[in-house]
């Protein structure tokens, strides 16, 4: 599995084209088969306005990037999930992408729109989740990771890898703990692996768009909640790529011989109960 | 608000009582309002056989722990909320109590049941929730944290602060990313702040109970979901004290001037759709 760390530039569809190819690429010939590329890789992120927002926006069904990675998937027997801006009639989604070798196989719209992007996109309303020949595979964008929920119900439904092209932007802030630095997205992505007993490939870009900045930190977790590939830096491009084995998620949900993360839920539990302002005896 | 890490003895009730009194009061004297101890305070965690586990379980209503800390709460106008062995005539439970002026408020027991605790405890049925003068509480017991459900409930339900009486094993191993150290817990309750914007107090213990060791790294996390206080040492005693608002949940909730934690839910969307293996789109 790997994670492509770069730069895309907004507006730039033919750069972030040739760019989303060449680290897939480079990715599958050091033994990639699932390649994960970061949120809007084919338009950039921050949209001066309506038009070039419009402009930018491409079908998952026959529009170029789509196009130009099935053709890699074909070559490598490998496939790509990618963030695009996604042309749907007069509006567009924040999607991710999953391409193979025979083309597009899901697109998934990000359902918790973050800030401005309130503004150019509608969100989705559903999860995909696909059967890829290694493991079966869900997606999140960005913000949907400070929501519980969406990597919850993939998990439920049997997803061993949760993919998540993101923008992490500079009120993710990093840390000092050290010289490498967690982002809260990096935290917050160990923590779901954690609790869910799922693999995240998490790919973010670096750079600076209109005076917002991307912080890098792009990480590859295991299912059981520790980093298997970085964090990467805060602004260099950079390529993680893991050797992970997606039947070990089933393991990991067993985090001892009397737990399973998943079987030991309990709905029916999960309901609060007011307690009077009173104490209850006194 | 304080946590207070340090060191039952299994079996030792004179002992335990006394210890849970001297933190609770040391916190109270520098001023906390809320004293947080660590999960099993009362009775120690690693009972030999039932009849050890029977002996050392107590009423929340009119059991000695109860009654001390009650006192402790009177006179300094200030609350605790300390993890007992609950004795519920044939059975026991894991708890965790809240303890005011006037005595005993609210009992939470935990739902998710680690390992061989199994052996010794039924699992509980609901989150209780309470308002204290400061602010909403409610509570979670250790591996309840690797659950989103009940931290999601809770903060939904209104609370602003998640206790966390805690005894974190070495299987959630400490990290080397620093001096201090940080374990799974610390950063699964970072994100469930981060995520749910509510603070949370996790007050875990120290030593060794019969070849099992305990890890500390007891935190106090901010509603942005960044430590306050500690992470504690993963040996020694230690007392974090935080000076916090609880009225900052409700800020740190509206992540960005059009985000709000809360209320960008989107339940209807949380359905996985399951993708057909052959492709959308050859």
């Amino acid at each position: 599995m790997a994670a492509a760390q770069y730069e895309p530039r907004v507006g730039d569809l033919g750069h972030n084209r040739a760019e989303a190819v060449r680290w897939s690429q480079s990715a599958m010939e050091q033994g990639a088969r699932l390649v994960v590329l970061p949120e809007l890789a084919s338009s950039g992120y921050v949209f001066d306005d309506e038009a070039e927002a419009q402009r930018t926006a491409e079908s998952p069904a026959d529009g170029p990037t789509v196009g130009a990675l099935r053709q890699l998937c074909a070559r490598h027997d490998a496939y790509v999930i990618a963030g695009i801006n996604e042309a749907d009639g007069g509006c567009r989604h924040n999607s991710a992408v999953v391409v193979g070798p025979e083309g597009l196989m899901a697109t998934y719209r990000k359902l918790h729109l973050y800030y401005n992007e309130k503004s150019w996109f509608e969100p989705g309303a559903d999860l995909p989740i696909v059967d890829l020949p290694f493991g079966r595979v869900g997606m999140v964008i960005c913000f949907d990771l400070w929501f519980p929920e969406p990597a919850r119900a993939l998990a439920l439904a049997g997803a061993e890898l949760i993919a998540v092209p993101t923008n992490w932007v500079a009120s993710f802030k990093r840390t000092v703990w050290d010289d490498r630095g967690y982002c809260q997205g990096d935290y917050v992505a160990m923590a779901t692996a954690a609790q869910n007993g799922a693999f995240m490939v998490c790919a973010d870009r670096i750079g600076e768009e209109r005076g917002m900045r991307f912080i890098g930190a792009s990480i590859i977790v295991g299912a059981d909640g520790w980093p298997v590939a970085g964090p990467a830096s805060k602004d260099a491009e950079e390529l993680l790529i893991a050797d992970i084995d997606l039947d070990d998620a089933q393991a990991a949900r067993a985090r001892t011989p009397r737990n399973n993360l998943h079987t030991d839920r309990r709905p029916e539990a999960y309901r609060v109960s007011e307690v009077p302002v009173s104490p209850v005896r006194a």
